[in-house]
């Protein structure tokens, strides 16, 4: 059979991002685990290199040697194989899996083989199940270390931020150990999203008492993209800090193409099943029905998805709650399903074979991320009476899943105005007994299409601040089109802003010194390390590099901003060294000196 | 003598924002004055025009013929010729006004001549006086017209919305009445900054019960920009929404420079006028004294300047609280002075010397912008005792000037976490008897050099909502170089859309409007609405365009994002229309019909 010209994807992004350098340590008394980090080396001799949070997995190593028929190495392999799991075939791909795509039009699969689990009845299989268990997992130790950015002590500085923050009832450790990561996915209030056969997965967790994480989307649409652009989106979005990928592909070869981003995804993969199913009616949701969804949920948890969205809260009640919105009905799969209901004039048939759902879900440790098909789609729809209906069926859904030991997080709008967010946090921590809130923005304004990463980023930090657990990215192009790399990138960064204003704001014991050691170079100069510790250093870099290109710049005690008369930190630093000898003193010396001020421009 | 080949700016941007139009709008009463507006006319038969809040001056008129040279038209000349100002010679341009620049070096003044005024003692001037004396001037009329988007009358849906806001603690009418405008200012909860010499002026108001506005700062520094450039940055600042520019220039040119602006400017100006004054005496701080000073503020209020910013709250005392601070004194203006004070080891002549400069700015109706020469350049030093020790000091200094009878509002940070902004806002107000905050952001993390016009614009959306009357912008290149065209413009349309957030959330009767207006264009797929409607109209069309370029898709019911299959959008319209026909029958009829969902898509 010819293959498609995609089959193989093409060369991705690798090495690491400028000025730092890929780093793996290991937890105290776990040798054998190799937890990554994005190490900075300041020119500072009086600064300790900082490490960040890394979710760029092996790409970003020194010597990256990729290759993507193969797929990325597999460190939960030793794990998951000492958990006794059933060894399975596997269900067979099938013609509708790839929309009949033949010949030409179909994408290869990915080679890479791995062995195929599934968790036995009785067993723990879930990280909730090991945690209810008091079962520390590998993962959980992992995720642990971290969160904490390789620290193993909290120091007093730290524990004074924590103080000093505002965290609205999280409670956020001094330092993560595995027993609190246990702790916190025992209650519900975590979860760690691993399915038992992703074993590429660098483990971490989502948790209100933890950093906040962000979800990048990517996925063909019909009108666009194929397997390398789709990899290269994945291998994009987590250099730049994607801590989960969602796949939302439509149309032909979504099977094989999820091949492919699994095998090389180190960062857990979502995926709304929904959409594959529809695609295996002829795209008619009244002719989906319970059979080809849990055939499409086996298919997928096979093959490693690691959370799926599901949208089981679209009651058949609920739709007509949503007839004089503004903007009715905005989800996709809040969409197809309300369509299911009325074509039927019956109860959503996901939220009648939950059960079942989470029957399947639980054998693969897929956790669940219960879709808001109701969230509104502009301000004047926000906190209505559909979306909290919604939001109290997911609360006792919530519960359901919880039974039978799967991991939930909750998904929230949207579109809502700033003055109206809190209650979405409050709402959803008491309806859904505080399971981690996975939100998509929310815009604060509904008037700047072209904007709206700035636009939701607002909300998101706002939202983040409060107890978000996860933050959904938008980029520029949303309600406009498809985004490309750069607005990936562009959706990316804002989010990690957004995420890491709410970190400092939660007084995060880890998250000031980032900013600390970029606020001193600052002070001090090292426009290298500014560049370096930013989180988009090409960036920095390159607008410092318009104005002011030549080398001798990287250390001049201004830039074109001011000018060098007129730099404010170049003479808070001279102020700072007369008073530090003595004000009084200096004065008269500054007077007798007449105290030069200016500095020569190196250009 | 040979002209600067600056001397003459080339053209500007002209013409109307696409898919909109400039109009000109009577208050009730008041056939003689034309309010600007940009009017949206929308596709939907059913939707009226859509007026939003236009600051772009003449520049956006259909045929707008724009003589540089000439300076703008003089709406404010027939008021105040009617006001019995003393006609002044006006002080005569030295070379130390240009920097001693000359031959080559020297840019030419800008030709336009307007009738030079005073106030004199004990008659009213400033606007504030006026408000006292119960006198509405033309200004307040027609700022009034504009905060109410041309509206005469409040609807019931924008008094539900008002009362659906949180203010804290803000009082916005259902409408701004002249009357109101007047009792504000009174108060000093508002200004309205207007020189007696800009007559091109198109009144408007700052304060925490109008709209909140927003501020670009446009200026060459002494390694780049020339007259072109500036004077196209300030057409170009408007064009996108900027209600005020400061031009805060340095080197060489800047009162011939500032001449181009100001004849061309129908938005207030601010200048930092120490400035000037230390390139009046070679840059060397310690060589600053009152008779330089005060020339320069004689100077600048002559040419037409609406409002300075002067840091007479950085007293020598508060200088050794910012010793011990991660990034010391970040404010140019405010390093500048507590240097003056170490050097002299004397209290701050701006302090000292209040009393004159007030009566200087009183005679012209020069606004201060009292600045917050001490505020916090990093997250590490934010809401510190040296912050607050001068705010404190502006608080007595806003009560000073009020009792001469000047207008005042007052600078605000800089760099503060989420949740330390709010009291920021709490403390202004108190120190500051209501007194409108100007707050520079603040950017709400530090570890993101390159996208901080985001890292601050979620903090302005947050402090514009609490109360903060004006934004001041920033761009993407700050702490890294002086901004380009499009770094101005992104600047601008990030902090129109924090401004508009804070609208919002405010409850502001207006703002609401134009959301559910693109919100309502989004749902029905009037793209060249949705385009048009948007904050930055070009944006939106270029993303869309990017994936379908083509005129069919302008009425297409999908975009690329989702694709025809999959827009929630189209499905839930479809649901609309079934559930309006009543669910039980369409449910039958439908799975007769085997109802369609596919939408051929038109490429």
């Amino acid at each position: 059979m010819q293959q498609h010209p995609d089959a193989r994807p093409g060369p991705v992004t690798t090495g690491p991002i400028r000025g730092s350098r890929k780093v793996y340590l290991s937890p105290p008394g776990h040798p054998d685990l190799c937890v990554p980090f994005r190490e900075v080396a300041l020119d500072d001799p009086h600064s300790p290199r900082l490490r960040l949070y890394d979710t760029s997995g092996p790409y970003t190593e020194d010597a990256a040697a990729i290759d993507l028929a193969a797929g990325l190495p597999a460190p939960r392999e030793a794990w998951l194989a000492a958990r006794g799991f059933e060894d399975i075939e596997g269900r067979a791909v099938r013609p509708e899996d790839n929309g009949h795509a033949s010949g030409e039009r179909l994408v290869a699969p990915c080679p890479a083989r791995r062995r195929l689990r599934r968790g036995r009845p009785g067993q723990p299989v879930t990280q909730l199940e090991f945690a209810r268990a008091g079962i520390v997992t590998e993962e959980m130790v992992f995720a642990a270390h971290r969160e904490n950015l390789a620290r193993t002590a909290a120091s007093a500085e730290e524990l004074q931020r924590l103080a000093a923050g505002e965290s609205f009832g999280a409670a956020l450790p001094a330092l993560v150990t595995p027993e609190f990561v246990r702790a916190e996915l025992a209650a519900g209030r975590a979860i760690l999203p691993a399915n038992i056969n992703h074993p590429e997965l660098e483990p971490m967790v989502i948790g209100r008492n933890f950093l906040v994480k962000v979800n990048a989307n990517i996925g063909n649409s019909a009108l666009s993209s194929g397997v390398a652009e789709e990899v290269e989106k994945l291998v994009w979005a987590i250099r730049w800090g994607a801590d989960t990928v969602m796949d939302l592909s439509t149309g032909r070869n979504i099977h094989n193409l999820r091949s492919w981003i699994l095998r090389n995804a180190p960062v857990p993969i979502g995926t709304v099943p929904l959409y594959q199913a529809l695609e295996k009616v002829g795209g008619d949701p009244a002719r989906l029905d319970w059979a080809v969804f849990e055939d499409t949920l086996i298919e997928q948890a096979e093959q490693g998805v690691d959370y799926f969205t599901i949208h089981a809260g679209v009651r058949l009640a609920h739709v007509p709650l949503t007839v004089r919105r503004v903007t009715g009905i905005v989800s996709r799969g809040g969409s197809i399903m309300a369509r299911w209901c009325l074509a039927h004039h019956r109860e959503n048939f996901l939220y009648e074979r939950f059960d079942d759902i989470c029957a399947i879900l639980r054998r693969f440790d897929v956790a669940f991320s219960l879709g808001d098909g109701l969230r509104p789609g502009s301000l004047a729809d926000a906190n209505d009476a559909a979306q909290f209906a919604e939001l109290d069926t997911l609360g006792e859904l919530t519960k359901v899943a919880w039974g039978h030991g799967c991991q939930v997080m909750v998904e929230g709008p949207g579109h809502v105005p700033m003055h109206k967010i809190r209650e979405n946090m409050d709402r959803q921590l008491a309806a859904c007994a505080e399971a981690p809130f996975y939100t998509l923005g929310p815009l604060t304004t509904d008037a700047a299409p072209g904007h709206d990463h700035l636009t939701s980023a607002i909300g998101a930090a706002m939202i983040g601040w409060f107890g978000t657990a996860m933050l959904c990215y938008v980029t520029p192009k949303e309600h406009l089109g498809l985004p490309d790399r750069d607005d990936v990138k562009t959706g990316v960064v804002s989010y990690k802003i957004a995420a890491h204003a709410a970190d400092l704001a939660k007084g995060h014991p880890a998250a000031q010194a980032h900013d600390d050691a970029l606020s001193r170079a600052r002070f001090a100069f090292r426009w290298e390390d500014q560049f370096n510790l930013s989180l988009d250093p090409d960036t920095a870099r390159a607008y410092h590099d318009a104005t002011l290109p030549k080398e001798a710049h990287k250390s001049a005690h201004f830039c074109s901003m001011c000018g060098p008369k007129f730099c404010s930190m170049k003479l808070s630093q001279e102020l700072r060294a007369e008073a530090d000898a003595g004000m009084r003193a200096k004065a008269a010396e500054f007077a007798e000196s007449g105290g030069e001020l200016y500095v020569e421009a190196r250009s």
